[in-house]
This record gives structure tokens, sequence and C-alpha cells, in this order.
């Protein structure tokens, strides 16, 4: 069984409004001399998106979006972000922050956090269909804010053993999604209980589904009270998001004034 | 003879420090997201400074550069600019900030000001070697800051009629850098005696580059002079810079608004 660990602690974690920061705006252009065209075309990250992009930009891409690494680059030193919790995917974009931030200090001296990607240790879930991604559009992904019945349609539709036709037919959990869920979902006793019975023809897959979809409710209920009280209460998220965003923008004004002082830019302070 | 007229009335025009308006670099950003890569590897005026730039940049110009019309159209746009005085090398650039705002304007509603370039009336002096263009590197300039000593020094290395040799040679004053100069620099009198009297041989060559050199620093004078009073008032300097910076702030933050709202960024206000 998993432990859900989702979503963002406010009381741990500030969170901010980046359109309220213009030290992030600062930094970029600033970060813009520091790195060239060719090297933004090599990052990896970049390559893909433009690549999975190419309907939406035709033959050629915005100056923001080849800049993208230069603005992530700017988000994380405008609050010297030591540790950046990422997918694997974005870990070239880590790194190109990291050679702006070099530039940058071998230019003006050691003033800029050089940042370390953090990969998460927890697993990705199959999609219900067993793709190996979750996703919206392709329609085989349960979210944290569905329904017990939303939930209990879903895994409706999940893919079992197809060789498995009547109750009575023995199965074969290895390739089966809802037993894998289990696996993710249920206690150590049921996953047992489950792949036994199913392997013995003595379980229907309809009953073992609606084990799982209730054991996937409850292991998301706290997390959909939780969003349904943010939701009943916008007040409390304008004002976690004022208080952060005023917190963010004094660590934002530290950092630009220490910048601005190395590329002495600081006139009249 | 010509009127000369340079330099910024302080009076009459804001003059601000950059770095000191950071909403200049928020436009920036934002549209970085309204041109293309292509677009401004087109622009001719970037073109050109890339070639002439190649021993800087090597085989890749920065992200930075490649981005100089985004910036220098959010230097216009900030301050709702219409009319910018620009040398005929830069009307690339405007056009391009006519792009963007265009652009901009079509996407959030009629928001920007789509400014005009303003091509100069005066014409271009040629150097004292008789070179098209006047120049530090080419050592063919007379400053603004000259003495009359080093304006004379300048003047005595013009280049003249290369047939005369002697002063009773009969010289002629359409291939005499000198008398190009008189044209500029003398009254109408003295131009019709000193042509008249070079090609009757009846001037000599020094004589006549003194008389320039003293008309052309009678000319500079009152501008020499108030660069001196600048140069020892600093403090006059700074409160020029600050008040200044303080009107664009201004101005910028109502554009800021506006252009926030217009893209509904506009957050707690």
């Amino acid at each position: 069984m998993i432990i859900c660990l989702v979503g963002i602690d406010p009381n741990k974690t500030t969170i901010y409004i980046q359109s309220m920061i213009p030290e992030v705006a600062e930094l970029t252009v600033f970060y813009s001399n520091l790195v060239t065209i060719s090297r933004l075309e090599r990052n990896p990250t970049v390559k893909t998106e433009i690549a999975q992009k190419r309907d939406l930009f035709g033959e050629s891409v915005t100056y923001g979006f080849l800049g993208y690494p230069v603005s992530q680059a700017a988000d994380i030193t405008a609050f010297e972000g030591s540790l950046v919790p990422v997918g694997e995917d974005q870990l070239p974009l880590i790194e190109q922050c990291r050679e702006i931030v070099r530039k940058f200090n071998s230019i003006y001296g050691e003033v800029l956090v050089e940042p370390e990607a953090v990969l998460s240790s927890g697993k990705r879930i199959k999609g219900l269909d067993g793709n190996e991604k979750m996703g919206k559009s392709l329609g085989n992904a349960i979210y944290l804010s569905d329904s017990e019945e939303e939930i209990t349609k879903k895994v409706m539709s999940a893919v079992t053993d197809p060789a498995r036709i009547k109750k009575d037919d023995l199965g074969n959990p290895d390739i089966c999604m809802v037993a894998y869920y289990h696996n993710l979902f249920s206690t150590k006793e049921e996953i047992k209980t489950v792949c036994e019975e199913c392997k013995a023809g003595k379980r229907g897959c309809v009953a073992c589904k609606k084990q799982l979809a209730k054991n996937i409710a409850d292991t998301l209920q706290p997390i959909r009270e939780k969003r349904a009280y943010y939701e009943a209460h916008p007040e409390e998220v304008d004002r976690i998001l004022l208080e952060g965003t005023k917190k963010a923008q004094e660590i934002a004004k530290q950092t630009m004034k220490k910048v601005k002082q190395a590329m002495k830019l600081d006139y009249f302070v």
C-alpha cells in the first residue's frame, strides 16, 4: 500500500504569483546575455518540447519559448533555490540553470546559488488501460478530485486478464491492471486474498474492482476533502497567495540588490 | 554655415536609468512570446550587427543579443513613445516594434501605442580625410569636447587638393576637405573669399586651415562650455537622472497597469 503525499503545505512552502515579482523578469533579461542561441537549441528538454509542439509553432518557435530555460533559471535563482524537485525530463533545464549561475559568478563574483536537482523516489503509476503514462487526453487517469462514484466508474473500465471471460476461469493477476492497483492501494492481506482467489477462479472481476475502487477512494478522501475545503474558501487561497507573494517579493528584492551590486548597476543606493 | 544643435535638454526631455525601471524587463519578457526566432534572425539591423561582431560572438550570438529588438520595443512602448528619432540603419528595429505592438493589441485589445520613426534631416559630416564617415577608430573626427588646440591640430591634418604643392599653385576647393568644412562652419562671405583666393593661388593652406579651426572652435564653444559645466557639477547630473528616472517610473507603472489588466494578470488590484 502506498502513502499518498500530495499537494503543497502553505505553512511549509511559499506559494507566490510569478507575474507579481518583476525581479524574475529582470534576472531573465540579465541572464539572456549569458547563454547563446545554439546552446538553447541544443537543450534536450527544449528540443523535445519544440518537436511535440510543431503543430502549434509551425516553422519557427517564439523567442520566449526558446528562452524558457533562461526564464526558469531566473525563477530558481531569484529565491536562491538550492534544491529543485523535478522530473527526469526536466534535468537539462536545471543543468542549463547551473551553467548560467556559473557564468554569472565567474564574471560578476560569487553571488548566485547553484541549484541541484532532486528527483522523486516515487514511481509513475500506470494508466487504467495499462499505458505507461496516465493522462487526461488518454482518458486513463484517476484524478485526485474524483468522487467515489467517478473512481468506481473508472476502475470498472480497467483492463484485466483478457483470457478470463467467466468468473470460474482461472485469472492471471500479473497481467491485470486491477491487481496492479491493488498492490498500490490495498493492504498486504487484501492483496494476498485477491490474487489467490483470482488465480483459483473464486473471485469475480466486478467484486474485485469494487473493493479496489473503495480502497482508492478511501486513500484519496483526505486529499479530496482538503481540496474541497480550499474550493469552498477562496478567500483563504487569496490570503495564502498574497502572503506568499509578499514573502517572495522580499527575497527577490534581496537577491536583486546583490545582483545589481555585483553588476555595478546599483545606482543611487 | 550650419547651426549646431546637439545634446538633450533635460528641461524638455526625460532622461532615465533603464535598469531602474523593472517594467521594461517585464515587457521584454511578455513580448518575447509575440515574436519568432526566425523573424528576429531576418531583421536587417540584427543581421548586420551580428555580421559586424562575428569576432566577438564566434559561432553563436547570445540569446539576449538576438532579442535586442524585443527589448527595444519594451523601451519604446513602456513610455508610450509615438515618435522615435533614429538613424536609417535603425528603421528595421522600429518596424519590429510596430509588429509587436500590433500583435499585442490584436490579442489583448488596443493598449499599446504604435510608434513611428523620425529620421533626422541633418546630414552626416565627412571625416577630415574625406571618408564618408567620421569615426574614433578612423582617427578622422573632431569631437564636441575637443579644445581649440586639438581642433587646430586635427584641421592641420585635413586632406587638401593634392595637386597644390606651393602656395602659388592654383587650388581646387572642390576636392579640398578644408573648403568642405568652410562650407559648414564659415560665413558666406568668408567662404567666397577663401575659395577665390585658393583658386587664384593667393592664399596658403595653413592660413586657410587656421581660419577654419577658429570657426569650428567658435561654433563648438557653447557646447564645450555646457559639457564642462556638467563635468564640474556631477551632483546636477545625478539630480537630472534621479528626477528623470522617477518620472519615467511613474509612466512605466501606468503602462504596466494597463498591460497587465489587458493580459488578465492584474491580481489583487
